[in-house]
């Protein structure tokens, strides 16, 4: 991703310290924050310094290695490995605690869970151990990026297809411009890079294909109005934010070709939890007639499940995210103000479930499928 | 309404001036403002200092009257009508173009026409018409409140039928609550009393029946969490705010029995234009089978339309109610706060449109129709 003309990414290793971007001072400040230790990362993901689906994975990753690292201090290169077995569990279960719908989280906690168990069983020492979970952690990096790479060159191939058909209905100039409507933000800011809803309008607008993007601003924590504008603007994109109740008008009035979001976790039938509102977005998507695409790399499957209604955990969150908006006065100061009365009280489930019925294709790091249980496996078997 | 514990109104006229409550500083403050003149009516419809489909069309009735008191200022008890007359038709074209969706506001200051019209023709003196439109205006303030109260009433039957049902079906306890989640604030702040939406759950609750309302935010301008929420408090309703896309979340998940909207225009086929996001609930609604209803007094349609889409004009808001958000500090200090990057351009449509296919029926003074060209004509032909 750019950033202030660079490329960077949302989360490195440099000279063996973690560090992330703070995304809850964005857009209004680009703050970058190192980790250090396990509690660091287990606030930095619970907090939402870091937050998307992928970045919870990566980070979760990045966290049993800090986590081994206190655990090498505390029992020794050569320490008991029983005890630092216990140990890294007890993190494991602190990581998986903080997010309870993300299973990019459970995976990434997963993966280096096992690396770690052969180790063990193959009697590494704690320091060998250590440095495998880094190693683990920066693969688990290197692979986000490259599933949201590929990601970008299949759906680029959808926005590419609407722009031909625009072209051969002999549309010229503005009308040429494919609008694409998301919610939240599934851009590289959620993930190592690139991002997942964002990586195909990234690689349409970098092969040169007109594209404009209406960014629904996603409240509570206004994911779209703080991340998606800002990333995108970075990136030099057209777009436009609009309230969240705003997606149905702009379908019914011909003002977007198609919708594209993320995914927190996609069910062995096509199920998808992503954020709070993309519900809504689907309904009108098919009300309007209009594609409505999720955009994901498999480490988001949770293939276990099924019915998303029924399966997926919804995480509830603080309704203080309802009832209060942080934002900057024209002063230059950061504000949390309350938008309600005093005393009102608020309920904040974090996401929804949209039902694979309403899903035009799944867009994966191996290509784009219908969203059902064939149409995975067909892919993913 | 009840305000701090006494019975009151949006609007009222006292020793013959003009006074209104500043909606723009509710729910933090509630303050209430005279209005001097035609220019300070325009503007507190225009920066919504009142708002509402029926508080917009009596505060125009209001404003023709402040118009007339100008024009008697200026001509005389018995000045030339010729110019007293042209006088009264600038005014009323100021006042139409303040808010160009709200078919109240249309109306009320075609009746005031068609009185001074009447007037004139019979030759009655400036002074004589001046006091006409005075008597007019607070005709259509209490026909205003008189249709909002039998709204209440047909409505409630709505409310009791569902807890009628769920005592049948053995529920008990908080299960016996009928749920009604509503979007925007269609309560006695739209209106001069009483309120469309919120009309029947008032009547419900005063009845006796349990409700408690699921209270959509509203975005870009929080009516919901700002006045919604503010005025089923001073009614001691049970209530809990959600973000604007939580609604579907809401239904999906068993939480809602049926959901009412007011309406700012209905077409002669039943389509509806209302606050933004409307349509999005609507939608949700259908999709999990609960009924959506829309409540409005007659002076709401607009009969010369038919398709929503095609024939009702939707106004376009400054771009900087969705970049930037109203609230209080913890210090009591008020801020605007900017919520996206400074340079973010962004799209506002004050309403969109709900298709008739999506409305369980209309419920006006005559009754609950179906919402069809059919259903309308059964009650207002």
């Amino acid at each position: 991703m750019r950033i202030q003309g660079k490329n960077s990414r949302t989360i490195w290793n440099e000279n063996d310290e973690l560090y992330i971007i703070d995304q809850t001072t964005l857009p209004h400040n680009y703050v970058t924050v190192r980790l250090e230790g396990l509690s660091d990362v287990c606030h930095a993901i619970s907090a939402m310094l870091v937050r998307g689906a992928g970045l919870i994975g990566v980070t979760a990753g990045f966290g049993m290695w800090q986590a081994a690292r206190e655990g090498l201090e505390r029992f020794g290169a050569n320490g008991d490995l029983a005890l630092f077995e216990d140990f890294m569990k007890e993190a494991a279960t602190s990581l998986i605690a903080t997010r309870p719908t993300a299973s990019n989280l459970e995976r990434a906690v997963r993966l280096q869970c096992e690396a770690l168990a052969a180790g063990i069983a193959s009697k590494k020492s704690i320091a060998e151990l250590c440095a495998l979970t880094k190693e683990k952690a920066i693969e688990l990096a290197d692979e986000d990026a490259s599933f949201c790479e590929r990601i970008g060159q299949h759906g680029k191939a959808v926005i590419e297809a609407i722009y031909e058909r625009k072209k051969a209905e002999g549309k010229s100039g503005d009308e040429l411009c494919v609008n694409v409507l998301t919610h939240c933000n599934a851009g590289s800011l959620a993930f190592v890079d690139f991002g997942s809803a964002l990586a195909p309008i990234y690689a349409a607008h970098d092969a040169g294909i007109p594209v404009h993007v209406w960014v629904d601003e996603t409240r509570p924590r206004q994911q779209g109005s703080k991340l998606t504008a800002w990333e995108l603007s970075e990136h030099g994109l057209a777009h436009t934010l609009i309230s969240d109740g705003a997606a149905g008008y702009c379908m019914q009035k011909g003002k977007v070709d198609m919708a594209i979001v993320g995914a927190d976790c996609v069910t062995a039938i096509g199920d998808v939890a992503n954020k709070l509102g993309t519900y809504h977005v689907a309904l009108a998507a098919k009300d309007a007639g209009l594609p409505f695409y999720v955009a994901f790399p498999s480490s988001t499957f949770e293939l276990s499940k099924r019915e998303g209604f029924v399966d997926v955990p919804i995480e509830v969150r603080s309704e203080d995210e309802v009832r209060y908006v942080t934002g900057m006065t024209d002063k230059g100061e950061l504000h949390d103000v309350r938008i309600c009365p005093e005393k009102t009280k608020a309920f904040n489930p974090a996401f929804d479930i949209t039902p694979a019925r309403l899903i035009a294709g799944l867009i994966t790091e191996r290509g784009i499928c219908p969203a059902s249980e064939e149409g995975i496996k067909s892919l993913f078997d």
